[in-house]
């Protein structure tokens, strides 16, 4: 009997943020594949039985192919396995599913897609930053920065330039040219920008900054998000970075009750689950 | 002693794309403000101790005014609540969060942001869109269809023309209006495009269509959203919506674990918990 697939978002990091659907389905998996960014302690929820496959393909060194992770996938559902394929934030948006739907088809391995909780959104949430807002952003929009370069430049340049909200994924570290590209994109140099890093996770960094000042962003680790937007000024007011990381460390990172592993550990955790008023 | 107000999102709709932290949340609230389209299954999850108001703005009736739900929000965790504020989707995005967080930094009352699955990416993998494509599309546009009256339009055009994958979220039921401005905008009469009702639930419905065919959909019932763009034609071959509503009631929607009351409950279900291979 042939296995099945599921294309499962992890989310932006936090493993309270997984949905109880991926939570369940990691819980139960017998083969993942996971690429690099996805958190170490959602990686740890994966039952010690599966066989497990790090497939990332960070910053261009392409490790391995695309067409490798299909061939691979498809052999582990065709050989009866439950498979998982774990992707960071939501898998349909810069996640290559769409690729690897086609390979599924193609191979007729029956597969699911989980939706989660992109890292956009987790950014916001942890910063503060409403993405949409009557008095000062009523469209968002997501791009990527290599985006910028070759065919697509005239659309990004349109798209970053309509006075949306503006979340670039994988921004890298060249701030200084995308900074030249917002400009020339007719955003005024007084528009805010916040550089978020590692959303929702314990070592979450943010850096607020303008258009004028993006190219001295401080190197923060990878996952990063740009936001570009009049919203960002409603960013919390705490939003440095150690106040970010104390915030995000004071609450309690792994509800005893969710993510227990027996019954019995269930009933011992109970008393603890809920959060201080 | 003040109590804390959870602006937390419910997802798409199914109750298992709750996030963990949402679900562990809404189990313990003390009061919840809900809006219209969070779906029943997810208001059942409320403890029957905690006081729940429904304070939905829907299709313009306003029976309450966002200045209203500010009040009741700050009154309630003044009063020493542990409240819920839970909006359908992700509460960041087109959820009208930012007035409620300046009333609650007004109002010196701690809060948090829960981010939720966005109602496009719940419908996306419902319907096995890829959002974003490395041949199809390489940018992700969240508008509404309102703002494109007004003074609002001419951005609306410029983002809906952009060759971006475009959602726009509440699109009412003037399908020949959205046709018109979609046409204005430079798109293609044969621009692929899917208008998908209630994602994610039991009742999900989609509907197949190009910009040209648009004004011709089907009433179907809110929410509901408006996939526009190329990534459309990579939809599920069997996305009608019989078969649609098959593949969704074939999932179990109720993880017994998980939800479960007690840990009881837990035990005598934890058999049932995993999925059909």
């Amino acid at each position: 009997m042939k296995g099945k697939v599921y294309l499962i978002g992890a989310g932006p990091g936090d493993p309270e943020l997984l949905t109880v659907k991926a939570l369940r389905l990691l819980r139960t998996a017998q083969a993942v594949l996971h690429d690099d960014l996805v958190a170490p302690e959602i990686l740890r929820l994966i039952p010690s039985t599966a066989q497990v496959y790090s497939v990332g393909k960070r910053c261009g060194k392409k490790r391995i192919l695309q067409e490798e992770i299909n061939f691979l996938m498809v052999a582990l559902a065709d050989s009866g396995l439950r498979v998982v394929r774990l992707k960071s934030g939501d898998p349909l948006v810069f996640g290559r599913a769409g690729e690897e739907i086609e390979a599924l088809r193609r191979a007729g391995i029956e597969f699911e897609i989980v939706p989660g909780v992109t890292s956009a959104l987790g950014a916001a949430a942890a910063a503060q930053i409403p993405l949409t807002h009557r008095r000062a952003s009523s469209a968002l929009v997501f791009l990527t920065a290599h985006q910028a370069e070759g065919s697509g430049s005239a659309n990004w340049s349109k798209l970053a330039g309509s006075g949306a909200t503006v979340v670039i994924y994988m921004p890298g570290h060249d701030y200084s040219a995308i900074a030249a590209k917002l400009r020339a994109a007719g955003l005024a140099p007084e528009t805010p920008c916040a550089v978020i890093s590692q959303a929702t996770t314990q070592s979450q960094q943010t850096h607020r900054t303008t258009v004028a000042e993006l190219a001295r962003t401080p190197q923060l680790r990878a996952p990063a998000l740009l936001m570009v937007g009049e919203v960002v000024r409603f960013a919390a007011a705490s939003s440095l970075m150690r106040e970010f990381r104390m915030t995000t460390g004071s609450q309690p990172a792994f509800p005893a009750t969710l993510f227990a592993d027996s019954p019995s550990d269930a009933a011992t955790s109970q008393g603890n689950e809920e959060p201080s008023a």
